[in-house]
């Protein structure tokens, strides 16, 4: 290609400083360096954890460093790669992946645990493996979220952080697998191992637990409770597989105990996917005692959870999940057949598509509860 | 024998009430109602939760209802059965049980669990299934202390609250399997399940973290680490499988931080056997990233358990344990055959013996940390 070993000027979606809408600049992509690849951007879902770390630093997230381009849920083509790269070549359809596997830590070879650590520090501060981003703006350097930065018309990622999907998949779709859908879907099958006519409870139905539904009712769970302060998401909800809507709002006693009369006891699983530690305790609190497992699935990183270690000693479990306990390289290529060959839904969730001059828009929408996931078309 | 059907005069040591010391009285104790089995003690081990429900009420553990008869780890011989009693006849060496097991309920009926809840609500407030106790002193109602009351040379059961066990046991050592021993060695073989080569942490080295320590090393994990301030534990810990002392007095950073550098970033297994929320955060915090479990085995009622959500989300699993998640009828038969045949340590526990005039006493070497387990021969 053209552009090649050469510094790509293109739009992004630059976040100045925290609390400010983002706004779009002209920003340069440095070529790709040793084990690295150049992505062009095609199609990124907006998540709550952009909002999250824009929005509301300190509210459960701590504050990453600024300016900054968000978007970490995207997919792209290669538009180039760095030495040493094997995996993908220029022209390849790719999800860019904010969880590596590197396949060689203590933790890529162990079957228990999808949390490769490669670079990990790195791509939380920002940066990639030599402590730099590939993108400036106005001589400036600025901060690749969570190491990736799909908010923008090129990025650069480590190799480990590429996985190589099939070239037929409609990019603007398969984008979704990037981070909540993934999450949430393996939440149910990785993390809590839903087994078949058992009952669940998914608190939260933004992607993430609908995408946590959906994986419940994959794995045959006969009772599904999803449980959401939106009354607007009754009816999508049952679409992925929701068999009883809770509006907490219409009971005037705690939720767990609307669940623990509705179920006899609580719930097999019960999810959290709203990042909240006073509904992490509730959540908890709804799954049954014996054997129920609660699965933190929602984001947060800063606050304190406060649990009664009698509900533990009772024989629940409590668990948590990080891009839903996919080995991330190895499994997103599966995800995106499992799309093609129509056992996961993503259209379903798509409820607007924007252009990147709309990323503040698609925040509104989010917060505000109109859209399910906004996909922004770069 | 000439007492069946009679009412029994025989010796109990009283609580009258919290916080003051027991006293040696003479009770009556009634035959064996429907379903129900008179037991001749032969010994109790005098368990930390004793101890606490006489002393600590409130800090905790909820107060129940005095005057009471602890003791809750005994072994006896039945005198007597009432109607229906089909499982053990009059001569029978026993155990009684304060986890019945029904084999009629939700969870009798699952693998999954142990946590029969026959009679539960009754027996932790003291009383049978008809919701009165059968032991009485100078014309009152004397509370059987989780539905047992080993401090006591005659007590009456349900009959799902005990186990026949092999008629050559030594009494005096087999009585630790109704609690402490059997709570700590499930916990690393049931609960934790842990595996071949890993490393574990107790924390609390009393009967239940040795036993804890036992059941690891049963289970062939390669390091097992002793956490425990009481220096004198050394020793004993090693005769049972410490592989690595520790006493938090001997540094001055919090402990968790202690285990993580000594193990290249924390445990696979760890287990609090303290029952203290503080404590509980470390050791859940001491284990592993991506596939750690802690297992809650101390026992807490009423306080609050903080955790840190990240610590949850980046991959570690918090699980409790009620009497080593044994189905206890079934299983302490079988833990009692592996004591005779040398693949449970139960003599090493046994510190001290003394008469039932004595518990006060055991009470003071216990919380003195002199003994491990005082054995009192009723």
């Amino acid at each position: 290609m053209g552009t090649e070993n050469k510094v790509i000027k293109c739009k992004a979606a630059v976040a100045w400083e925290p609390g400010k809408p983002v706004s779009v600049e002209e920003v340069e992509v440095a070529p790709p360096k040793e084990h690295e690849v150049r992505i062009k951007i095609a199609a990124s879902g907006v998540c709550h954890t952009d909002f999250t770390y824009l929005y509301d630093c300190g509210k459960g997230v701590q504050t990453r460093p600024f300016p900054l381009i968000l978007g970490h849920e995207g997919s792209g083509v290669v538009e180039s790669v760095g030495p040493g790269v094997t995996t993908v070549q220029p022209g390849d359809q790719v999800i860019p992946l904010f969880l590596p596997q590197c396949s060689e830590c203590e933790f890529c070879l162990s079957p228990k645990t999808n949390l490769c650590y490669k670079n990990w520090r790195n791509t939380q501060q920002g940066v990639l493996a030599d402590g730099t981003s590939r993108i400036t703006c106005k001589g400036q350097q600025v901060y690749q979220f969570l190491g990736v930065s799909t908010f923008s018309e090129y990025t650069v990622v480590p190799e480990y952080n590429v996985a190589k999907i099939h070239q037929d998949a409609a990019l603007d779709k398969v984008c979704l697998l990037g981070c909540g859908v993934a999450t949430g879907y393996g939440a149910a099958l990785n993390t809590a191992k839903v087994e078949r006519g058992t009952a669940c409870a998914v608190f939260g139905l933004g992607a993430v637990g609908l995408a946590t539904v959906m994986g419940c009712k994959a794995a045959g769970a006969s009772r599904i409770i999803g449980v959401e302060i939106n009354a607007e998401k009754r009816e999508v909800a049952k679409t992925f597989g929701v068999t009883d809507f809770v509006n907490p709002n219409d009971h005037n006693k705690p939720i767990q105990e609307v669940l623990m009369e509705m179920t006899g006891g609580g719930v097999d699983y019960s999810f959290e996917c709203v990042g909240n530690v006073t509904l992490m305790r509730a959540v908890f609190e709804s799954c049954k005692a014996a054997w129920g497992t609660c699965v933190i699935v929602g984001w947060n990183e800063t606050d304190s959870l406060s649990l009664a270690p009698i509900d533990v000693l009772m024989g629940r479990t409590l668990k948590g999940t990080y891009f839903g306990g996919w080995k991330s390289v190895c499994s997103v290529p599966k995800l995106v057949e499992d799309y093609l060959s129509g056992r996961i839904m993503l259209d379903e969730f798509v409820t607007h598509t924007l252009p990147l001059e709309e990323v503040n828009h698609a925040f509104d929408l989010m917060t505000k509860g109109k859209s399910i996931r906004t996909v922004i078309k770069v």
